[in-house]
């Protein structure tokens, strides 16, 4: 892992380094559902913007509004103009987080959102994670260089002290396109070493690498995923209230940060 | 499925009635693998553009060129910064798709490529598909429509008299993001009755119809899936002749473009 490690590391250090002598002016929060998005929505009283830049048809809405020294940008990717339900995924928000960071050149990525937890790795329901690192479980290339790359294992910003302050969990991420968990998948987030899942993280911080804008990784367990109930039915029985805390800790993440430089962070 | 076949049908409808009137001027080539692009940059005498619009320090590589009437552009997602492999799969087709429709506005997407086959449904080596319908077979959400939305189903931009004067295989393509087949991909494939599985296609198309863009896909088969030997082998031994093969197939594609509108494909 040494040599991609110092590839993200270099990276990072190229993002720090525009910004690191001003503190963090604007941040850019992705979250896939819209019963995810709204409590921090409303928590800041964001109001939609109807000139966003993004094309013309696209599902796509860009809420934001000042708190502090920050303008806050929330884009959520709507929902699905064919099926109706909320753009969920991976290619979604790869191509959402894409957009924004061309059209809000943001300091600071933050990707909040639900997720599976494994009890086995110390997750509860209602735990809140800062993420460390983030990589993908389904996308298996059996041909060498190629496997490493569909795994795509990167670490995350680094934000020891935000960490610190807000006594959060951490732990390892796994993205993967199903909400369900196949035996595939299974071996692959134990070879990721996750404690957490979700549908989107690796794939916003695959981009966020890309167009060098530094991402952190915020994920509220709504489900126990090598626990008793099945995932669907878990899921959904427990979304609004571990929301709820998930719009508690985006608030206190954005305090936080509030007047800081990122290498304070 | 009538629904969202409906749904399908009236975006393609608001993009020919766009282009109906006038000959096909700009194509796009969306092709994610070197080999596979570089015999059709050969042929067209195509040149890399150093002044592409993509932003700095991707590896996405514009090729354009004339070529009769037509100006073809063709974008390779060029080599993963971190891992030097083909960036391969759906999240980086996906935004190189999006930021390639946005930089240059085709009338038509080609997205061009080499693919397993299935022998059961009629598919051997060397065999060229023009795909009726894409889906995706790793994205599953056992939740009502987010099912349907997971599998995302759609039926490509319909080019009967090409099909027909190429005398091309048609069949359904099913993308996913791994190099080889689990049991749970199997059933989800199957579910999808697909004669070819890929890596990008359904990605493409996504966000071709997001963006209102007609999209084909012109698929070559390197391996049998549902044959003796393993994928990633097959795939490797057959890699360099079957991509010639696309090459042929590519060029007559253009051929019968050149100088006709949309409806007359």
């Amino acid at each position: 892992m040494a040599p991609h490690g110092e590839g993200s590391d270099a990276s990072v250090e190229a993002m720090v380094a525009q910004v690191e002598k001003h503190p963090i002016s604007s941040i850019l929060i992705i979250i896939a559902m819209q019963t995810e998005a709204l409590p921090v929505v409303n928590k800041f009283q964001l109001i939609e913007n109807p000139h966003s830049s993004f094309p013309k048809g696209v599902p796509w809405i860009h809420y934001h509004g000042a708190y502090k020294d920050i303008i806050i940008n929330l884009v959520w990717p709507g929902k699905d103009l064919t099926f109706g339900v909320d753009s969920v995924g991976t290619i979604s928000a790869s191509i959402v987080t894409y957009a924004s960071i061309q059209a809000l050149q943001p300091d600071l990525i933050i990707n909040a959102g639900t997720a599976g937890g494994f009890k086995e790795k110390g997750a509860a329901i209602g735990d809140v994670f800062l993420v460390s690192h983030v990589a993908f479980h389904d996308r298996r290339i059996p041909i060498p260089v190629f496997d490493l790359y569909g795994v795509g294992l990167r670490q995350t910003y680094s934000t020891p002290n935000l960490l610190k302050a807000l006594n959060l969990k951490t732990g390892k991420l796994s993205t993967g396109d199903s909400l369900d968990m196949s035996p595939h998948d299974e071996a692959s987030i134990a070879a990721n070493d996750a404690t957490v899942k979700d549908m989107e993280g690796a794939a916003v911080a695959y981009v966020a690498e890309l167009l060098k804008v530094p991402a952190i990784f915020v994920k509220a367990v709504t489900d126990i995923v090598d626990g008793e109930k099945p995932t669907a039915e878990e899921f959904l029985q427990n979304l609004a209230a571990v929301t709820a805390t998930l719009e508690e800790v985006v608030t206190q993440v954005i305090d936080f940060i509030s007047g800081k430089c990122l290498p304070e962070l």
